[in-house]
């Protein structure tokens, strides 16, 4: 069993604003899905894009919006966001403190 | 893309002071993974137990311990757990506070 704390991993800066933490990955034994950790900005947003796996989501903190091509759903703590495979999405901090988010995906 | 709350999933009660909510399941499209939300109550513990599967557990609210066949260790709010396939386990809220935590676990 690994117990650690979220901020015990090394953060990697995604692109300007947006920090990203691999909380549990392959290195760690995990077999079929990776847990991360993303901190977004005041203004950040993570790309508008698309890729052929899925994401499940839980807001620890922070207000922003989840953005799909439907348009904007509001988010904020213990919001739970389920983007289906090949479905194009971001998430943006729309609010004044860090947004902070899991992200788990299949390897 | 699937927005909603986690209070919006009806919980069930696993055991007594044990409450779990699969807040995106494989009812929701999610092909490989499932997130459930439990809540244990002042005193409560999850069974200890082996399974042939994993477990990626982010603490939420709340401290306890997650035990092992080696021991206790102490958890709280960002505490980050990895259960490897067929390792004996459980976690136990010692607060006096409702510990919260997401549990993903693969089909």
């Amino acid at each position: 069993m690994l117990v650690r704390k979220h901020l015990d991993v090394a953060a990697s800066q995604e692109m300007p604003g947006v920090m990203k933490r691999e909380v549990i990955n392959a290195d760690d034994g995990a077999p079929n899905f990776c847990m991360r950790v993303f901190e977004l900005e005041p203004g950040a947003s993570t790309p508008f894009h698309t890729h052929p796996w899925e994401h499940e989501v839980y807001l620890l903190g922070g207000t922003g919006v989840a953005v799909s091509e439907k348009g904007e759903t509001p988010i904020s703590r213990d919001s739970v966001i389920f983007v289906p495979v090949d479905e194009k999405h971001c998430f943006k901090n729309t609010g004044k403190d860090t947004m902070r988010f899991i992200c788990v995906i299949p390897y």
